[in-house]
């Protein structure tokens, strides 16, 4: 099995989680690292603790190539400003999606990047999400994050909770829990994915006194799609339902905003959450954390969030039958 | 110590969880049970197993008078309709408050009401906190809910999610803020609480890329609190901060939204959560659940946080140097 990793932002936390976590992922799959070769070896070389043996020692390293200077891609401290990183971590998730649609790697888990970067690059995306499925021609990429205890769908993402609301119609909610229930059933093994869809409202609207959503779209959303044969119930008070979830009652939590999914995930998750693509034709993770600019190059950041990503990308492609 | 402890919904589990919770907190407090006094005896009788000389037998019941006919009073197991059960709860409540405003009482510990039997009585409140508050006089109460590893205040609780940022303005935090720095300096025993406010958009708007009601509206707020002598930080991505304040970072989270700070609260502390209205001239604390019809009657509702509800309150008591 072959997973593309990408190095995410150079000034980030990325080249040193993947440096760390390769020892153990080499033993388990064959990475191809996508990013800077020199700051790629350094890292390695720093955090990875190797024998000289080591199979990780000739893992290989792919750079795009025109990105920047050859001289700078060997370089083993380079440093950047910010619309160079933007292009960069652009690049390297470019490079490693053209992979994987060309099934030269069966999943890509993508290191973090910075999205003022991709700003200062004048690429127009609010996350690294959007951007896969751009490049992947998907125009309905559907975001989960899952850890051992919990799966969740945020409905909404990059946007301002007063857009949320008028963004929550029918057409959306539904387009994403087909797509989630496929995806479940196609790479997480579930026959009958149970999915559990909670209010927008306090209270799931109380019977409409706190909001009409749940009575205008969300009831009527999932009385459509059990229709259609998806075990979806809901819409529940979104601030009982993560216990019952966690108790084994649901395969996965939905949720109209971003806080209502991310908060108890992260909360039960904190270090061991994967972000999951769903709706795409590839297979992507990423580990659930940011590129942790108060820390990187300080030799503390923890891999486990990475390796937890690898491990689920393997799975994924395992129960979907696909192996390069 | 003399705590009064509400009936609450006639039919709901209010009289089963204060039955159960009863033969502990006897040996705790004195507690006044504000309610039917049939009901309450037979709920004894089938939930509290007291022994023929368990103190718990000779407890205060206070009935307020003319809401129902005698007979139904001692009535041991009474049938009301909605609109009865709505007009029986507010009594209680209005019995509970006014023994704690003559200082009868040092705390109220209010059982589960149902808002629907609120409704159909014509008393127009969208909730217990609410109405306590207008009972005591006081314009802004301030909800916390607390158990044993965090506090959370949403500064706004039961309206429509759509309204939240219009509602949510700088008078409305800071007023709310300035009520839970007193009152938990004052309840609490804690010298400077420590608040984290978090975003009302993802990522706290991530520098007014998804929203700007944090540049506009709680950075400022943030400010201002500061330099009235209120350890106050933030606003926080609301997905990251409660791991911190689990951590011990934080004595508490304020949050723009309801879910925001009940869903992580109700996921660590389902069973042991406490509803405390802070800004009152009075103590009020309330189990953290509702009047749960689905299983009322049963004799299976756990009068867990029915009791932590009576210790917070006998603390906050404490720490204030009151006792009647």
């Amino acid at each position: 099995m072959r997973v593309a990793l990408t190095m995410g932002d150079p000034a980030g936390i990325g080249p040193e989680v993947i440096a760390k976590a390769l020892p153990l992922i080499v033993t388990e799959c064959e990475p191809v690292l996508v990013g800077l070769p020199g700051l790629f070896n350094e890292s390695i070389n720093r955090y990875a603790k190797l024998r000289e043996d080591d199979p990780a020692r000739r893992v290989e390293v792919v750079m795009p190539s025109g990105v920047v200077d050859p001289a700078v891609e060997t370089d083993p401290a380079p440093a950047f400003d910010l619309a160079t990183r933007g292009r960069l971590q652009t690049a390297f998730i470019r490079a490693a999606v053209a992979m994987a649609m060309d099934r030269k790697v069966d999943a890509v888990v993508t290191g973090p990047i910075t999205k003022e970067a991709l700003d200062a690059a004048g690429i127009d995306f609010p996350g690294h999400t959007e951007m896969i499925a751009d490049l992947c021609g998907i125009p309905t990429p559907v975001m989960m994050l899952a850890g051992p205890k919990l799966r969740v769908v945020p409905l909404t993402i990059h946007m301002a909770l007063r857009d949320v609301p008028d963004v929550l119609t029918r057409a959306l909610v539904e387009t994403r829990i087909r797509i989630l229930d496929r995806d479940l059933r196609r790479y997480f093994g579930l026959e009958t994915p149970r999915i559990a869809l909670t209010g927008l409202n306090p209270h799931a609207g109380e019977g409409g006194m706190f909001g009409t959503e749940e009575i205008d779209v969300l009831a009527p959303c999932v009385a459509s799609l059990r229709k259609e044969g998806i075990e979806i119930t809901g819409p529940y008070p979104a601030d009982t339902i993560f216990v019952r979830a966690v108790a084994g009652d649901f395969d996965v939590v939905v949720a109209p905003t971003h806080d209502q999914a991310l908060i108890p995930l992260k909360l039960l998750h904190f270090d061991e959450g994967v972000n999951v693509t769903l709706g795409l034709p590839i297979i992507r993770t990423s580990p659930d954390h940011g590129t942790a600019p108060d820390i990187a190059g300080q030799g503390v950041a923890s891999p486990t969030s990475m390796i937890a990503a690898v491990r689920m990308a393997m799975q994924m492609a395992r129960a979907a039958g696909l192996t390069v």
